[in-house]
């Protein structure tokens, strides 16, 4: 398998199964002398964990960081950070079920196919629990951004939307209820959808909007690395999501040029932004806003047709604690996929930020 | 520069400026003794050349491809592909009034920014020629795809769109007209409405969908690098792309897991296909199918305030022949775009499909 | 800091400072399905451990591998196998007297410059403690690589050299001393001059040989990859290692064409092999043999002039325990590098090795 | 065939076979706003180019580089520079005799039994004339480090010899004579031997040796891309290159730590330099030297048995114009693949040179 790296400079190499001894990972290129907060990495990780409301998975992880080097006196050093997570009460006898069965929009056909071996215990490798080593390195990245301002949130689940322009929220409120809605009267409808679909023993999709600030001028490589194309294949990574669209999006296939120009100020910042802050690929300094949609969760706690390895007709049904819709919980790993994008292409950017002859 | 290279083992590297010598690239990993159609590569290049209808940009680039390296005697030889694309009917001066300009919603100010120089002549390395390099590259490696059938076609301009599954489509009327968007009545509408946007100076947004048929189960790698992130990478790095995605998509993210969730036949193929074929990042076997939202062409022959260089108010209008909407000529580009993802897939791939020891 | 990756699709990425929690390292594009020897991967990592006779180190460390993911019920799965090495008994004290100095011709001047932080105990990332992540992976590369013989043995140490083909030599007997060396009365000498050395507090430099038998034919991308220039950087990348040759080496630039051109028997092979089974960068399934030259160990048990944080004139002497000469327990890790250099090589080449359309 | 790329910042990507239309290449990364001297990159290519003096090979190539892109009004743009220069003169008949022939200790076997397919024309991909490239490349790098000298000359033909010190030489004789050595008296003995050598139809190896002065301390990225491993590779991936020794090199393997330590002076130099300028595998600011060892070239005018692609026996005989000793030649080449190192590391540390948060 290849494909376990993220990132040119500032790079994340990740490791485990969801029911082996531990997740964890590498990441190479931070820059040393950076003096790391512990408490908001583990923080982060407390906002991606089952377990943290009623309408997520109900599991228990601590999902506490260990980490193993690159680190000294509670500094950088610039060498590679090794960490991991290990797993705990796991459950492993929940799975035996699935051992020989197919799951419906899971990956346990693929991956049946393309190595002809699975760790099947939840989901192994294909399991979201991968995440959570994403969002340790995410938690980093934002501490060497600490001038940038990512913040995501749930912007619809099923039919319901925040029907603002973000302009209009307070992202403060984000954290203030289960849903990581800013917008409380919609999220309290996100909430009372969630559990009516929790009853029915179903799944609901959603999408999240991502809004960065303070985004330097220049971050970004023209051509096949657009900054807008590492963000969405950033997105597109994540478990579950099946779009990505970024400042005027698929709403903008509609418009004119004329409507859709972002004219500019005589201060180089623009009157409009349908740009979505990146224009040829490059951060302009204007906000950089995107919204990525995820499926609804595959796992259900009802009967469904299926198959097993040799192709049997057999029944699977969802067992254990698992999310209704995980949108909520998506929410710190889409800003730290952000981070980690941002860091990256920072980190590269300065190579060519001053004087170039030796 | 970062970013001029795509795909890990079918690797294309780009070069060139839309007013330089010449543009081209360098493919990297295609196999040996690959018997190429040389016609079939030129082909594609013509359509995605400007001036093939009157809808398009009427520039006459002859985007005739010469091979530098790599084949001998009408055969790959697994060595690196060269080749070029001399410029030629460029009327540089043409460009001249844009020396200190930038033009809203183009890359002028960011590349200005980030290097502090630009070849400003048409855009320069952000001019949407190089993706002619693209077509290129996916022309040849269509070709190693054999027995996969990539079809992208224009599915809406601006409001207006194809209101069909793909299914009911035929693939061979794509090309049947200027639009290239294979439902009659839809494509007629197409061209009255970018025929009546050209007359009014302004352009029009659009989006593409493209259908693989016959993808091999097992392509793509899991975690960072999943076949439709690549995918959505591979189209976000196309100039003028604001979004992606694929199945079910932003429509999949109203809906619950029972309804999404693609149930099996005993065959291993699925009932459904909301997955747009891949799950777990692995291709399934199923279509692959995808949209990518394309914004209006910043170029409109209409006047708009903007500033120079140095901060100071200016016009600018668009001079020349541009594009009234892209998506026609876009089309092969997508098309290529997939190729390179696909064939760069199968070939990594191949590593492990048989006996694992030496 | 970058380089903590090796390899192309067989990729170890590593981690781990002396004297931090842990060591270890992630190994991406290992082949599912193979079924691991653990036995054999610990026996390796005994043989690179210090304190294995009373030539080398004699700190007591475990070394004790331990798996995190990739392996379930025993065989790999082809997700990335964690693996990590606690560090003990390392009396972190010992190393408290060079806190500000900069020990001659060791990497703690280089590291404070270039990162103006570093982690001084014992070497930290500088410490030759993490090759034994090199090691692991180079285990696991063996057994897939199953019909290639690695062997390495110590060829000199000091000017007491082997003065024999290493076809004359039996390598059955590498590990039946204490130098590893395969000559019995040569083992003796070195073994005797070791001794001395070591008495006086100083230490000696020396050469490790390996010969890899059973390669086959088309291993190695030409141009800047060649076969013999991974080796080369595989092995210039070991701690202490200044010098490589293959095949005929720096001997061969006295030679003639007529003398040194390896003439074909009709089945291919060749009948002398100066070129080291490597032509034009591919090999040609002769024996490849290359030579590593060592330098002495900079820690001494002599006292010193040097400087500290601050330029000011110190002495600075070594303490603890330390080798004499490094060469006998560099031989795994000359055969961990040369097998990942292999493994990586032989999966790669698999792209090409059956038919290319799809 | 991959490896056709070097470099992980300044990156060179070439193509091109001996006898097609062209060979070129593709240079990323290359910072902007460098005014390059055109006549100082030709320059470098006259000194690699055949027929230079009666004792290399006559072959009459113009080898003048044609800049594509990445270049404007004489500046670099920071977008990529493709690059070619066309095959001339290059007599393709010359070349039939070897159609089916596998030349001993040439890459035509193991191209053949690799690809299945080879342009035998005067050895394809494998010639040496692909490394022009390298030097069009490395004379840009050589600009970009406009404060490093780096000066590379023949240490030796055959069993002659410089018998002094580097310290001792005046690089500026390198060029006043035919061979590259800048010690008259041992230029002139080379210079016989070589002649004498071509009399027989023979040829002779000979070794480089490398300076580079006022490297920047900090450049190399430790563990597996030491600085020292990183110039290995580049020196061992040039045809006919069969070794490589830094600092004390192989002589160093018979010294004591006591003798071989570089002690420090207050300033943070040393008094000696063994570790030729390198320490944990960053520059230390003392100069880095450096020795590589070339076989004698494997096309001699003498007949030699041999095989054909059947395993029949056949008889071969150099023909046309081919170099006694490659050294001379292979002078800028070194110097090339020596820059090319040191830019792209130089590049590469630039990341970490400065504030860290953003």
């Amino acid at each position: 398998m290849a494909g376990n790296s993220f990132g040119k400079i500032f790079k994340l190499t990740t490791f485990g199964e969801s029911h082996g001894e531990a997740i964890g990972g590498i990441i190479e290129g931070c820059p040393p002398n950076v003096a790391l907060d512990f408490q908001k990495i583990q923080y982060e990780l407390q906002r991606r964990k089952p377990g943290q409301s009623n309408l997520v998975s109900q599991r228990k992880e601590n999902d506490v960081v260990i980490f193993l080097s690159g680190i000294f006196e509670g500094k950088t050093t610039g060498t590679p950070i090794g960490f991991m997570i290990e797993n705990e009460d796991q459950k492993s006898k929940d799975y035996s079920h699935i051992q020989d069965a197919f799951r419906p929009s899971h990956a346990d056909f693929t991956y049946q196919k393309k190595y002809g071996i699975r760790d099947y215990r939840g989901g192994g490798r294909s399991s979201a629990r991968e995440t959570a080593c994403r969002v340790v390195a995410g938690a980093i990245a934002k501490q060497i951004l600490s001038n940038i301002e990512i913040n995501a949130f749930v912007s619809s689940v099923g039919s319901i939307y925040i029907n603002k322009p973000y302009q209009d929220l307070d992202f403060n409120k984000i954290e203030s209820n289960a849903v990581r809605c800013p917008d409380d009267e919609t999220a309290q409808k996100m909430e009372s959808l969630i559990k009516e679909i929790k009853k029915e023993g179903d799944t609901i999709g959603g999408t999240i909007t991502c809004v960065v600030k303070n985004v330097p001028i220049g971050l970004g490589e023209p051509v096949f690395d657009k900054l807008h194309a590492d963000l969405g294949k950033a997105m597109l990574s994540i478990n579950a999501v099946k779009g990505f669209e970024i400042g005027s999006g698929f709403c903008g296939t509609q418009m004119k040029g004329s409507e859709h120009n972002d004219i500019f100020n005589t201060d180089g910042t623009t009157k409009s932004n349908l740009s979505g802050g990146i224009q040829g690929g490059i951060s302009n300094g204007m906000d950089i806003y995107f919204r990525v949609a995820f499926k609804p969760v595959a796992t259900i706690m009802k009967s469904q047709e299926s198959i097993d390895n040799n192709g049997n007709a057999i029944t699977v049904e969802g067992k254990g604690r698992h999310d209704a819709c995980v949108v909520p919980r998506a929410v710190p790993i889409v800003e730290a996929m952000a981070a980690l994008v941002l860091v990256d292409n920072y980190l590269l950017n300065k190579i060519y930020s001053n004087g170039t002859s030796c």
